[in-house]
């Protein structure tokens, strides 16, 4: 160690601010009380043009480049620049090689240019990675500051080759996407918010509020326009909480359903509750799109994880719905109550059955599963990472994570596998009995339930707002999808509770204030059956018109 | 403990002698070494119709059951019978369920005849079970004598609770199959023979020699006709190897291709390298048959394990077949060699494009690498399952595997999972890069290689030849089927050799002996990708009738 870990920090930050073009820099940054929400204060520093790019689906963006109404350098250009100014705002972007992509869209403009034709079904399509996938040349640092020291230290902390590329990010390459920045995660990807010693990242929508976490960053980028699709990850929500707490579709697939190949993560062969990769969009047609190139690209002849199961149509013509409005442990919050209220009333109203379904398993004991699995080495690997970059480990991951000084033996591995196959078997009969509840006897093809129990909270505040409504899902490992619904009203009154289930439930709803969440987005889970990503788009594609509030 | 266990095994003999019918029952037992072959012997206690229905397929039997040509019972009456007679030579059964099976025929008879319709796909057809698959009422043994003190015993060495079904065995029942009886396993299924301390299973081909293991009671049975249709297990070769001993088609599915829910087995949650059921065939046809019934019942609802991958149609136009002679660390004896030249030669007399290839990873050291998985825990399961029955380990299993005194801990497990995926990845590339080296540029759709080093070996001497080309393909997850392609001949001669790969090539090669192995078996393994046993089967009919010699 020869420089203090706030010294490297501030190098870092010096050195992304050098990548931002001197005119697309900030002269002033107003605190987040005096302006909370990041679009209004950035949008007259874009041109219409811009203004445009960044706010159309990348379907829409595709058709203009095709037709030759767009280059691959104006939507490029667009993205970098709207990119850098949601993140002197929020923080969201721990790597930034606009240089680069810039060159790449010439590149394929270029091409275009040449040959008429586009170089796959992404061509010149900016897409933002969370600091996970690995790109040749450009750090990998997973929250620690130790891989901003040395390339040595990266490949320690990230667990790979100098030369490691994450295959999904390949793919997407291939089919002609335009990598550009690379987003913020809190330390070893461990939290429900993305703060670690190398910054705190803001909610575009309120940036006194978190964007949830792990792939905050991601989640702030895309909801403040500067990303169209990116890329996440999710082991215990990371994709489905910043979704949720920034109003984005984010797909959690089925584990590997999505390649991970060279994708560096925290304990990379913990064998029983992996992380899963997936897209977060703000567009559903998007969101299918760029989940059906990644199938087509047959990754399971490359990575040996993915089972080979293409991306396949599905058959809707009658469906049933479950609704899970809480879980009995923690009730969501009066305007996420009234979405799914809504929700439900206007599926029936369209003549969709809808069946009320009740936990059959206790979620918070499936989430103290999942925490006691994060857990299992007692936090030796990160304590080591974190001590190679000579940083202590942040508040964040002290106050959510009770390490108990054990570590897992062969016994309590065994036992964990086990009980994970318990707890999805538990489930599944559940879900095949719902069968005998509904009017065509058919079990349902998905459960909505909350994304969260809160639209978001303060920052720092998580540890207020238990995070139970994604983490059993994880243990289940069904494909999930996240919707944006509504936005927190004036109409959306607390009421009063003297029913508490139990403390964590109390806290949580002793938090809604009206006031602090006007306007934040309200975001459902839409849950199929395990490989079910296709359905679980299909049904959002079928349902979000009639439930959205 | 009340008995001694060798009273306990006495009396289970007793007892299973007791469910065979007296004049099914055979008054003198030759010894191996004066009746070797166990067919000569029992064919003429068969009546012809019994001789008739147990040499064809079961779709035959299906073909005369649904004309009316055939009852269940018949069917049932003469499997019944010719299982009793060669267990009898060969110890092949654990459990003997007549009375219930003919029952279940009866019944099965009387739906045929009222309503004219079979109940379902498998309507009548007998198939045998591994002693893993858990019946309602029947013992699940494993190997150990102590499920046969008592039933609370039997539950905790089968880690099964007292009703428990295996989800394949009610598959095949509700398709109409017939049980009638369980097969013998060794100690904890680990054994490349099928002995324990209750009983010895020897090769009905030749009763000298073992049937292999651990899969090698329904080896013996099914090599025996005194079952059509049995399903296996594997971990590292314990269905391919009783297959190959016993000239069988076996079915080495991917993980969880087929579903293992409620099927007992040694350490059900270690999470590295699966065991995987498959069935085990004497006709091609019925293996397809079967197959395609046990993923049409789509028990990715019924087990959280399985990928819901439904039985697909393959494309066989343009094939490039792999053949890899033998892996460099244990030259095949000449029988095989010889068998292995054939095919080739013949495929490419038929303008099948074929490609030599030689091990990209240390097979041997793949080998250890799962031997160590096995033996992660230094036996203490086994151990302590011995020793609620009073018995002590089997020679065989002190044998085969080297125990250090060393139990995994959690960076042991972590280190062999990452391993394992790189080994995977390794090979893939490898396969892959075949493409390279074929004359369409497509990589091989198969790779033909030796199913053992040898085609069997005396009882007791497994420890001579080196069990090497299963074991990796465990490791690699890769659909595997064996195909019985030829017989030793007279003119199979040894040759000298002088350039031995090391010890264990040196004492295979010296082992072979024309005389001792004249008329066995010869069988090789296909192997496809992960989840290719669609088109291992497609292959193999394909193929089979030109590579047969």
């Amino acid at each position: 160690m020869t420089a203090d870990y706030r010294t490297v920090i501030r190098l870092k930050h010096a050195s992304n601010l050098d990548k931002i073009p001197a005119d697309w820099r900030l002269k002033y940054i107003p605190s987040p009380e005096e302006q909370q929400e990041v679009e209004p204060y950035i949008e007259p520093l874009l041109s219409s043009k811009e203004l445009w790019i960044t706010n159309v689906s990348a379907l829409e963006l595709l058709k203009n480049i095709k037709s030759g109404q767009l280059s691959a350098l104006e939507v490029c250009e667009a993205f970098c620049h709207r990119s850098a100014l949601v993140h002197q705002l929020t923080d969201c972007l721990i790597e930034i090689f606009y240089d680069r992509a810039l060159q790449r869209a010439r590149e394929l403009d270029a091409y275009f240019q040449e040959t008429g034709k586009l170089v796959g079904p992404l061509h010149g399509i900016p897409i933002s990675l969370k600091d996970q996938f690995n790109l040749k040349g450009i750090t990998t640092s997973l929250g620690y500051v130790a891989p901003h020291i040395s390339e040595e230290l990266e490949c320690i902390v990230s667990q790979k080759t100098p030369d490691e590329e994450s295959l999904l990010a390949r793919i997407l390459y291939d089919a002609g996407a335009i990598f550009y920045v690379k987003t913020t995660v809190p330390m070893a990807m461990f939290g429900s918010e993305t703060s670690s010693n190398l910054g705190v990242t803001r909610n575009p929508f309120d940036r006194r509020k978190c964007p949830g976490g792990s792939s905050g960053g991601e989640a702030a980028l895309l909801a403040g326009k500067g990303s169209v699709i990116g890329m996440g990850t999710d082991i215990g929500g990371s994709i489905r909480g910043p979704s949720t707490q920034c109003g984005l579709f984010g797909l959690r697939p089925c584990s590997n359903r999505f390649p991970y190949l060279g994708t560096s993560n925290s304990y990379p062969n913990q064998p029983i509750v992996p992380s899963v990769a997936g897209p977060m969009c703000r567009y559903l047609e998007d969101m299918e799109y760029v989940s059906k190139v990644v199938l087509d690209a047959q990754p399971w002849f490359q990575d040996a994880k993915v089972p080979p199961i293409p991306w396949r149509s599905v058959n809707l013509d009658i469906i049933n719905v479950g609704f899970m409005h809480w879980d009995k442990i923690v009730m969501p919050h009066p305007p996420i109550l009234r979405a799914l209220e809504h929700a439900e009333k206007s599926l029936q109203e369209h003549g969709i059955d809808c069946l009320d379904v009740e936990p059959p398993l206790n979620h918070a004991e499936m989430a103290t599963f999942l925490t006691d699995i994060y857990t299992c080495d007692d936090f030796a690997e990160i304590k080591k990472f974190a001590a190679l970059g000579g940083e202590p480990l942040p508040e964040l991951l002290v106050k959510m994570f009770q390490l108990n000084g054990q570590v897992f033996d062969l016994n309590d591995v065994f036992n964990k596998v086990g009980q994970k196959y318990q707890y999805q078997q538990t489930y599944d009969k559940f879900w095949n009995d719902t069968a005998h509840h509904t009017k065509n006897g058919k079990p349902v093809d998905c459960i909505i339930l909350p994304g969260w129990a809160c639209t978001s909270w303060k920052i720092g505040e998580h540890y207020k707002i238990a995070n139970i409504y994604t983490r059993f899902l994880n243990v289940l490992d069904y494909s999930v999808i996240t919707l944006p619904v509504s936005h927190v009203r004036d109409s959306d009154e607390p009421f009063e509770r003297t029913d508490f289930a139990g403390e964590a439930d109390r806290l949580c709803w002793e938090y809604y204030d009206k006031e602090f969440y006007r306007g934040m987005p309200i975001v459902l889970q839409l849950v199929c059956r395990r490989y079910e990503e296709e359905k679980c788009i299909a049904l959002a594609k079928k349902l979000l018109p009639i439930i959205r509030d």
